[in-house]
């Protein structure tokens, strides 16, 4: 099986677990915008480094479908939520050259991106989640007090996330174009690493408690068992898999005395996989069975508890030169 | 050799370097308050993980200089601002005991630590800095326009500091008892890594370009040769040697196309040090050679250019039960 890791950034080790899973081949693409370079250990793991068209080129789709093609791609996969999004457009053309996907659809990836529909859909499906305003006014009529969170309406993951401790600090940072206002919580913060199978079925499912965040991501965590959050982590998952998320999926959530709020979706391998990787979850192991045409046996609740993450951070070093030789372009724009 | 690697967080590599560089043994300790916590790959690292009462706590130094007497501590060195501030207010304490503190001076770190401070060291010294005002109406005043910097006018490296773009933001977020505003520049980020000896003399420097940053953290750098870089790294370290800075120095600096602008100093190991280290900064051998009485020679210049880093950040997983057994508590509070 081989398998194409879109927008690979960081996640040199996301390419190392599905080697170890098996994995014939791994490709890894950047298209060198944005937050992505093409200085990423994510790529300097792959069998393949390659360098695509920016994401919102007119040229970008076609030139992955051309590389899952040359490369006789089984697997897709993106870990970067923007590069997710467009190609959720596009699934079927993937799945027309038979790649199979991995990837939640259009539908599932807008609730993930827009807060609002994050929280209309926990409505939905009976499950909670923060008081949530799209304006000043709203929030002043409503029984909520300060501090609260003024975050982007559309966007993934915690950027540009700021606290408002009083009026002239909310009025001073939000812009309704741009932004929600939402109730700040304390409690406990947990997280689920969810992976659903090609039917929208959960077969995977880790729970675990977040010791330490920094800079929005999670530092330090502990796998926990609990039957409760098992149970919504299960709710979750088929819920977004009833509106074509299979894949895995990353879910924030918080959890106070008397109930638990769900914060956001990240349809995608979250920042704190490994950890979950470790007791046992085996999404890439899963996932190239999925490919193969095997429908694989469900392992959730399958994990080892009590074991503690912490994040290691090291220094890759390589000379200028011997990064150049290694990293190919592709695709028409890139080419130029 | 022993060393001690106060409040070691995240910094295992520093352990590595120094086990690498010939120390006997290394000793790494939590405060387990704030940011630190007893679940660090710096501890993991270390062949003695002690948590010492909080920093704060007005037992932490007769614990940390009790720690140094049992352990047999040679060369004392602080990963973080806080401690390394507290610590240099105890200097000679360490010193009685025949430990070597490469430290910076209490009016060092209070130079490091107060903006206003920087500013007026740097105009001393000759050197450039940004527009910097610590109320609105002196930035009214003056010819800069926004966008502009607010970031808190004490406090160690880039933590909450945000961006102004008019008015209403400066004054929603503006707060004169702990902010300071500066000009937002637009240049080339550049970095020095610098060790001084114990007289204060320059005796390694490495200048690097920063390709990305993430989270006020350097994520991707390039080391770089440039003469006039290096004379400017020589002038910053010895002007600070003179105000009894040994030890590391990491300076983060702004270039354009007429005037170079220091923007803060970090008087400890900086986080993009492995880059340094990779291209032959050498900064723990030194020390050691330091901490055995050896006066080092100079090898300031002397390092592999175009070395590009980029961080890599994996998950060390490790049961609960294992590290409660490894890591001890020592000190007065940190017994009860």
């Amino acid at each position: 099986m081989n398998i194409l890791l879109s927008t690979i950034g960081r996640r040199g080790y996301i390419a190392d677990f599905f080697r170890k899973a098996g994995a014939a081949k791994i490709i890894g693409t950047t298209d060198r915008h944005g937050a992505d370079t093409e200085f990423t250990v994510g790529l300097l793991s792959c069998d393949k480094k390659i360098i695509l068209p920016p994401i919102s080129s007119p040229d970008y789709i076609n030139s992955l479908l051309e590389l899952c093609k040359k490369e006789q791609v089984n697997l897709l996969c993106s870990l970067f939520d923007q590069d997710s999004y467009t190609i959720s457009k596009n699934l079927d053309e993937f799945r027309n050259i038979g790649v199979i996907p991995l990837l939640p659809s259009e539908k599932a990836n807008e609730i993930c991106f827009d807060k609002v529909k994050t929280v209309q859909f926990l409505n939905k499906i009976g499950l909670g989640s923060p008081a949530t305003f799209t304006t000043i006014e709203s929030f002043n009529k409503s029984d909520i007090g300060f501090p609260v969170v003024v975050k982007p309406r559309n966007g993934f993951a915690s950027l540009n996330m700021f606290f408002a401790k009083k009026e002239i600090e909310l009025t001073g940072c939000f812009d309704s174009e741009l932004h929600i206002i939402q109730e700040k919580l304390s409690g406990i913060e947990f997280s689920f690493d969810i992976l659903n199978d090609l039917h929208g079925k959960v077969i995977s499912c880790v729970v675990k408690q977040k010791i330490k965040m920094r800079a929005g991501e999670t530092d330090q965590a502990i796998t926990v068992k609990d039957d409760n959050l098992l149970e919504i982590a299960i709710r979750v998952g088929e819920s977004m898999g009833d509106i074509g998320l299979c894949g895995p999926l990353d879910v924030d959530l918080f959890v106070t005395e008397n109930q638990t709020y769900i914060l956001e979706f990240n349809p995608r391998f979250g920042g704190g996989y490994p950890l979950s990787h470790a007791a046992g979850a085996k999404f890439p192991e899963l996932m190239l069975d999925m490919a193969k045409g095997i429908t694989p046996k469900s392992i959730v609740g399958q994990y080892q508890e009590n074991l503690v993450m912490m994040k290691d951070v090291r220094a890759i070093t390589i000379s200028l030169d011997s990064i150049s030789h290694d990293i190919k372009k592709f695709g028409t724009r890139a080419n130029g």
